[in-house]
């Protein structure tokens, strides 16, 4: 039987029970379920986190590119965000100090950057918590996709290596269940926990519980681990047909980045290549493609393509990929630049191709 | 078939059109589907409300008394609450305009106000409309409950009434359905409407649609009219009983406020009657009661109780009210004042009683 009444800010005690248990084996998370708060996806993670986090004005580092969601909601909280460039390893935490060494705050993505797909390196991570402990910065880590990591074993969350208690560390469902699902999770600092629970009781008094039920039962009965085990080896053959796809029709000379976890990866274009103009005239031949170039703050950003394979049978992935190099050659150059994304909540978990 | 991606901030578009004719014979009020926005519960509303329309540190008129939740929310917004008292007509503008002209908002539920249980009058909501038309304030109206009316007609939305788009109108599915869906409504101006999407689509990117598309379906199919039928029927006769019983067994001496409609009633007692105590020392003995005093801001609120009577059966009202006026002949006098609400999201659709 479910309960039909209203449940406490901090959601399903059962389900942030199976949360608990999920994350420290499968993520390295330490924590109580006291401290573990079911939210409304990830986004409200953020959101809630701006708020009982930071004033308004506040600066705060922003992965360059970034997820222009992430964008979306510290704008909302009237932060000053500080665009702090990704390499291979991450977010480069020495260019944040030189542009802004007393941020209140760092939003990261330490397992599957967004969208250029680094793993960032631990000496980053160390770099990044001891900065955080010295200035007395919030580290958000938002870790959307981390569960489907393929070839090597998975990394663990930033937050497990943290001794300070200066990471709240956010997690989705809408990656391994479904995106209308809206439910996610935060692991809050254990001595923040009140104000997360004032500021979310404020808000909208916790997310509907009878969801959370079946999302308990669901895990408790195995059934989650084993969607995700079943899952990764689909998206894994799918993955492995959009790459050798692209190798093949692309002859070898369009780069790949990020593909070793989650359900997109990314190409780049020519600079200049007006990525947005052709998602959109892809769009109108049911060619779901997003265009990386808005993933940037301000215009002349990187061109290109975050190709989500989530939803594209292996079979349909060449058929995607000719597609997508005709757009191109369609294109060829001198089009003038388009700007501007839909803003849909597309991370991969919405299909690209048909 | 139901959709399992994301949808857009403002909801299914297919519930929308559905509240919309709903909001229209049911309730009198003017909007278009695209107006209405699906929220999650009628305190994200609210919260939305304060964040697109109102500044830190803005001035609201505020019930006095009002539910502790709206009060709560405004809080959390920054907001400089102005107490404005209500009487048998609703909130006294009058009084409102003297403490505090120009504020930038009034919230009020002029169809069944919280805890009184006052409607306003009509010239109390032309009044206050014109308020608002003069300093371009906002109001904020919480048509809560306005489904359950008893022995006369219902009476129209102050929205109905407004012809100046300065009313956002709130409503909940939380009294006609239950409250674990988390799922309400609003009719945002429509030159307004680009603002809420943009905030909701920062907030958490909308509601799960997933429900949406079954109360879609729902209302559609005629079930929710006679569900509301069937339970205006059954709260009726609940409420008759609960008043019968209070005026027998307490001989008439209790004043009865607010029955005319909705899911409570409330009762109050004599002054510095420690309400909050003898709930607390009821809901031990598994009567739930909640405290008319914590409505009020500040101490030296009117002591009395909120009683629920959607969730306990006829027959039982006669023993409730019974062990109520047992622990209220138990307390006496004499006893220390205790302080404080739990909090909790009840208006009326949890049960008091066993």
């Amino acid at each position: 039987a479910y309960d039909l009444h209203y449940s406490g800010p901090m959601g399903s005690k059962r389900l942030r029970e199976a949360i608990c248990a999920y994350l420290r084996t499968a993520r390295g998370v330490h924590s109580e379920p006291g401290q573990v708060m079911i939210v409304s996806g990830s986004q409200q993670a953020l959101d809630i986190s701006a708020r009982v986090l930071l004033d308004e004005g506040s600066a705060a580092w922003v992965e360059e590119p970034t997820y222009w969601l992430t964008r979306h909601v510290l704008q909302a909280a009237g932060l000053r965000m500080v665009a702090v460039p990704v390499d291979g390893e991450g977010m480069d935490v020495a260019v944040g100090e030189r542009r802004c060494r007393t941020a209140r705050a760092a939003f990261v993505a330490p397992s599957h950057q967004f969208p250029l797909g680094a793993t960032m390196s631990a000496s980053r991570r160390l770099q990044l918590l001891e900065w955080a402990n010295r200035v007395g910065a919030w580290i958000i880590e938002d870790d959307y996709d981390s569960e489907y990591r393929y070839g090597s074993m998975p990394i663990a969350a930033l937050q497990g290596l943290d001794r300070n208690a200066r990471v709240v560390y956010v997690g989705t469902f809408s990656k391994t269940l479904f995106p209308a699902l809206r439910m996610g999770y935060m692991v809050i600092p254990q001595d923040l926990v009140d104000a997360f629970v004032r500021i979310r009781h404020a808000m909208d008094l916790g997310t509907p519980h009878f969801y959370q039920a079946v999302v308990a039962d669901f895990i408790e009965e195995g059934h989650y681990a084993r969607h995700i085990r079943r899952m990764r080896l689909l998206y894994g053959e799918r993955r492995k047909a959009l790459v050798e796809s692209i190798r093949k029709e692309f002859d070898g000379k369009m780069e790949v980045m990020g593909a070793e976890a989650g359900m997109f990866l990314t190409v780049k274009l020519p600079k200049g290549t007006p990525d947005t103009e052709i998602a959109r005239e892809a769009a109108k031949e049911k060619l779901w493609l997003a265009p990386l170039s808005p993933a940037y703050t301000g215009s002349g950003g990187q061109a290109g393509f975050i190709l989500g394979f989530g939803g594209i049978p292996g079979e349909e992935m060449g058929r995607a990929v000719r597609h997508l190099q005709d757009l191109i050659l369609r294109h060829g150059q001198g089009k003038t630049r388009a700007r501007g994304a839909d803003g849909s909540g597309d991370r991969g978990d919405e299909a690209s191709g048909y």
